[in-house]
């Protein structure tokens, strides 16, 4: 192969350099959801009490942005693994989030119910349940359509853009309803109500600005990971076929 | 050309239906936004009070949300105008909703210096800023680039891709940032503080249940404007090759 070809091949790749600065803006969303509720809420417990509801933030990012996130760019890294590695890392990230997500949802139900607070109320808690209802469904559909190798092939053709264009709708909304959240639990706890004796977040405390830091961590993620996602050029070749043939007589 | 021929051209362009749902979900958004105010808050005046406060929501889902989302589809709906005229609508559209936004912005900023609310503490306010800050320099650098005709072709091919990724980016805040918004009025409104008498917002009174429907409906909307805009085979072919020559010597 001539170095103007290698050139042009790497050109086409997704750069490195965007690559981890996606990971590492995930790890530093990670970072600081636990360390808000650390550090200014308490930390974490499972006693019904605000110290579950911490759980639900930590959770549902972790899951929702940043494992997903990472788990919808896996086909633009220029791996060399096997497509059947890279679709079992797919599925197994995703399943990681949705039990996560759904762990996420327990703790805030669970403190809903200890503390007599109605559930799914706010508009937040709408498009919150919408998105991981259709995660949920999305993971089902992915693992019966692309995983299970007895799915007919023209069904799986068929299934792959909508799987795709689901996959990236359902992150869309879960940056809306984190940034919906993030907002909400501010707006709920700093202002001198349950029990809490921080400054209002009209004053905005280190707590406000550090969680509204978060919240611009989580759009920048999102949009970084939307871009990967949205680049043809960086569409890895070895995946645009796959379709044509079954996972487990597939060992490349 | 034969039927075969034209049957396949049709299947290429963005469906009738789809686009009259886009519209018809965009005027569902601006009806709901203007009777949520209208009905439950009293309406709209220009005085300082609560009801300068309602042209904010209003003004900000018309102009960022409906304007924007309806002209960023402008380029795929197979219109028979000449590119001169579906630059200009494009231009004229977001020319009005950049207006609209900043009236929008005045609302809440003087509704917040006449009743000593500071500016800018939410994480709501710190997205929707910056979202009207880069869509007011994506309109003049769209201008400057894709309008006046002194631009350099090389220039404004280069800058093609970045306009169209940044619009596209701008309405994903503009959604998060609407849904953020909605919520945040619902709880800082229905839960009797500032002389509100309703029902608080977990018992989910009617004005609750309509307003997080209009939350609902912004994201149905922006989720189909999305899809219209990343389905590759209904961009419209007229458009593809704009950048080879300026906007006034091409009357098409």
């Amino acid at each position: 192969m001539s170095i103007e070809c290698l050139e042009h091949k790497s050109k086409m790749r997704l750069p490195v350099s965007l690559y981890l600065l996606s990971v590492w803006l995930g790890f530093l969303c990670v970072i600081f959801v636990f360390l808000w509720s650390g550090t200014w809420r308490g930390g974490f417990s499972w006693d019904g009490s605000f110290l579950q509801f911490n759980w639900h933030p930590a959770l549902m990012v972790t899951s929702l942005v940043v494992l997903y996130g990472n788990a919808i760019v896996l086909y633009r890294v220029p791996l060399t693994w096997s497509r059947r590695w890279c679709k079992l890392a797919h599925a197994g990230l995703l399943f990681m989030a949705v039990v996560l997500a759904v762990l996420g949802l327990c703790a805030a139900f669970d403190f809903h119910s200890a503390n007599n607070i109605p559930h799914l109320y706010s508009l937040h808690s709408w498009t919150g349940i919408s998105t991981v209802a259709l995660f949920t469904l999305q993971w089902f559909v992915g693992l019966c359509a692309f995983l299970l190798p007895w799915t007919p092939l023209a069904i799986r053709a068929h299934l792959k853009p909508l799987h795709i264009w689901m996959g990236m709708a359902i992150f869309i909304l879960s940056l809306i309803t984190s940034l919906s959240g993030i907002n909400e639990k501010l707006l709920l706890t700093l202002n001198g109500r349950n029990g809490s004796n921080t400054e209002p977040y009209t004053a905005l405390p280190a707590e406000a600005l550090f969680a509204n830091s978060l919240g611009v961590l989580v759009v920048i993620f999102g949009l970084v990971v939307l871009k990967i996602l949205s680049t043809p050029k960086w569409k890895n070749p070895e995946f645009e076929n796959e379709t044509d043939r079954p996972l487990l007589t597939d060992a490349r």
